[in-house]
């Protein structure tokens, strides 16, 4: 494949359109050529927006359609799978929004499918992976001034729950970006977690927030992850790594926003503006995944950094068994390999 | 009593040099008058440098000699429960270092003791709870405009480890402090904890560092307080509470130190120093401990804010559980109350 | 002009480069299809790393090809006004990097020339405009929160001077744009002018660095701007806007910077890395920029926020003044306006 | 004179309230035993909260008793003058609050008064000298590793102008703190001033507010100081030392005042709180001040780094050179040195 890659999105709700916005916005390599989704009068209605031809009711068919050479998909969770599926059947480079499939055993499907092709396909949307600032903290950890890693302290907060989830998605809707990340940080994987509650928020009664999560590495390294998913007062995720002989953190977010880069001092008070949403915050990690994304699409291979399948199989894996500790009144849980759980053991 | 404190101080360590100094510089209503220590000349230079006129080889003589009001006691740790039981003897007030001993039976023989003489002599070194910072949180926290507290995540980082400790040292003498500061801040005494190491810096091969505690307090609040002895970095003690609404934190050490209050832009860096040590950190704290010290024993009671026996009891039976999850590799251990230690159960 | 806008560079130098590597990187509705460059072996192998096929040896070449729809002039500052001019002959719109022209006469000159085409052409590269920092501040002024604007205090410091260049470059290459971007954030225009050293640098003794500049805007407002060529510790650009019910400042740089955007507890100190240069300072910027001019040039018009050849003349004027304020040590200069310099006036 | 320096105050007002609550609470070496003040039931009150027991109706008197070792002047500034002249033909040590006297000729007497005596007895009460901040600023820049000084930057905000004064009240009571901690940070006497308004704060008409101040050192430093009576926002002041090869700041003040050290994070904002007057600021300052001038004057000399009269001369030229300035348009005014004031040239 040379020249332009003709992407084609499947899913039209807030990924999907700023997944779309930001192929319109101009991604090297890259053209935005059809929108897919049931509701097919919102996917004209941004086909229109974006000046995209080809619209499609049905993803599916978009796929056979022989119009576009990648997929991008932002459908609801549990049609991801269909989605992917339809894609590797197809011999297309697919980049399905997190999570892969909201189950092991679906997870485990998707991935022997791919093996059995040959090469690899599927790219799954971790973005953090691309945000400059965890980029920057895993290089300096990499060049070793401050010694080994010894464990790492993270926050992730909410302004708002979304209404209808229960206590189990702040894990495995908020908190897999850090069970993906962290460990592609610090270079080891997670093999043992517990899970524990803050003392629950009267504001949101039907779900326990905050929850702490503990995830010990292989090679020791412990992670304290913080997560509020009703936090009220801004989108805020902090990181930091502890080492040896110091300590790199990510700057709490008002000083990286695009929106609002700026101090105000104004009654009595000095301040900087939080975020209302994950948007403003990783706008540039989502870009540069996509960038990175039609950049290996067209030369056949993956991106390099990019979470495979095998990765989010692996966050998955780590999900269900915080979800079992906080199932079990905050158990220590041992975590499966990856290998073990496809049966590749030795 | 009336008119000026006449003071001594018995020990002239660290510590017990610098509240004879701070007492020296100047503190309302109370004159250093006394001090001891069995290394004589070394109390004798102190007395020299401070103008001090009296100065004695032992303690106990000086607690007997008539011609002090109110002791400070700045021996080392094994040596606390006898100083003290002299001072209570003698009907002295008495401002013991923490800890007020080294295990449970001798703090509770001690509270025992003072519980006879029918009024309060006690107060326990636990100087956070002067600090400006932790003050200004505690009164922010009460306000109640940022909701109910849900979690509390501290850190507290020493460059280097002292040398001959071990790892139960890193639980009774370093975090001892956010035992007895964090249910001061929130209200609510602690219930059962949990240890958990890091992974083991390999700077300091003998000793488990950093540590990580977790303290469940009766309300339901979770504290976390990781404890890093060897962070090489500065000393540097974080303090943040998790409200419904909002976060309260404190600032880095950085900006509050005295004698570093300055922002160097210098060879591509903005840097901001750490202190060596928690002296700077915290001096205001000891100036305001000894000022409300001074002030309530001249008028006959103990110091509202301070740590009683009491409070230093519980501070160690906290310790102590956390000594034992440690010991029991991360158990889930309960801790008994102060009520149920000294035999006040209903 | 429909579809995708074919854009060719002339000038392979810093600025050429980068904007070369933004458009080969993706720009919407934009398309890199042609290089110029004197120097053809620098030309073709810049070609060569981003796959654009055509370049040329000779701008005016390329300019009259018929294969580009628009062009970007980079070119060393000396030979800006020929390229414009050919362009604005040919009919194509045109970005050019600042300064529009090294005096006012020649700057009058393009703009005469602009003006009788009936139609706009003409972009100046003042990238500030396009900073997310500005726009931030200046939507933040305009919103009217703290008041009337009062008074601006603005730093633009870079690690070494250029090697050549004399006290007056500190004022037509570095400092004007403040120059530029200050009447545009403050929206009034610079009346009155001072110039004021301060003590010279003795690192480089040819020429006065720091300096420090007063401009009076028509309204009254004061701007001050401290320029520092050589201040050896980063590059460090900052602006504070006073008003009369509060302050709106910019961030120094550490917190901005793609590349680094972590903060490094070590060594007794806490540190933020500053920037070498200005690029990543403002990479969004320029790409901010590129982006707006490609959708303008596109609908046949210019980019509403960007500088004019008005705008240019503008900061030429202010930046002569300024440079008269200096050869008349320090004093006070009237600026003319861009109407009387035009012979516009009534 | 040994033991205790017995100090007695003149003036009950903000200022002089303020040092006799500070004297109570514990100044080493030094304890209050009379207040003075025309409304002498303003000073039986405090006299009565301190358990002062001298109170006199009239300053004079005090100064006469025999009672003080040493005295503090807090009145209004007209009566400054001829309560430290009182002190001065008694002997005693006097701490006067600044200005020294409202004019240069009455500051000239003064100074030729104290000359007569054969040994110093006054003291200025600039306190900004004993700010822990300003005092590390001054070591490190003379430490030298960034190189020499060329420029300084400086604000100086209050909340809101006190009602009844003009425009030169803004350099004469605002910024003679910069006009005299400015050289004395940085080594060199001021000989060159000029004036600049801000465009005027429409919120108080008849005082021009914000004013720009420039000052030329002797060695050719340039010191920019913003002075803004109505800021509205907070106290706030600021101090950048730009020097050849890095830049020294006072962080703003939200990090230095102990009332309030911590971050709040609510409703979409990160806030630290500025204070609402100069007193939480400079706290530090002014019992730094007090215990060096009670020893210095237990040891029959003057503190160190304290202002002398010919410094308070010295601030109080460079003001009348600004105010002359101001009166002038803003005119370029030398300023005389304070031996030619005083005669005292060679």
């Amino acid at each position: 494949m040379t020249g332009t890659l003709r992407v084609g999105i499947i899913g039209t709700g807030v990924m999907g359109s700023d997944h779309a916005r930001n192929l319109a916005r101009g991604v090297r390599g890259a053209a935005l050529v059809a929108i897919a989704d049931a509701a097919v009068d919102r996917a004209r209605a941004l086909a229109a927006e974006l000046g995209v031809e080809q619209v499609f009711s049905d993803g599916t068919e978009m796929i056979g359609s022989g119009q576009v050479d990648a997929v991008i998909i932002a459908v609801p969770d549990p049609f991801h799978a269909a989605g992917v599926e339809a894609c590797l059947d197809a011999g297309l480079p697919v980049l399905c929004e997190k999570p892969l499939a909201p189950t092991v055993a679906e997870t485990v499907r998707i991935i022997k499918k791919e093996d059995t092709l040959g090469h690899r396909l599927l790219t799954v949307g971790f973005m953090r992976r691309f945000d400059p600032s965890y980029q920057a903290m895993r290089a300096r950890l990499a060049a070793g001034s401050e010694g080994a890693l010894l464990m790492t302290h993270s926050c992730h907060r909410n302004v708002e729950a979304y209404p209808g989830q229960d206590s189990s998605a702040t894990i495995t809707n908020s908190a897999v970006h850090e069970i993906d990340v962290l460990p592609w940080l610090a270079g080891s994987p997670i093999t043992q977690v517990q899970w524990l509650s803050g003392r629950p928020s009267s504001l949101i009664g039907e779900r326990i927030d905050p929850q702490m999560l503990l995830m010990r590495a292989a090679d020791g390294v412990l992670h304290t992850v913080e997560v509020q998913v009703h936090a009220q007062y801004g989108y805020d995720v902090r990181c930091e790594l502890v080492c040896e002989r110091g300590s790199i953190e990510m700057p709490s977010v008002p000083s990286l926003v695009g929106a609002d880069e700026y101090i105000v001092s104004a009654k009595l008070a000095r301040q900087a503006a939080y975020p209302a949403d994950w948007r403003p915050r990783f706008a540039a990690a989502y870009r540069a995944e996509l960038a990175a994304w039609a950049e290996a699409s067209l030369a056949g291979r993956l991106p390099a950094e990019a979470a495979t399948g095998r990765d989010a199989l692996r966050a998955t894996i780590v999900a269900d068994a915080l979800v079992r500790s906080m199932n079990e009144g905050g158990a220590v849980v041992q975590v499966p390999s990856v290998e073990s759980v496809l049966g590749e053991d030795a």
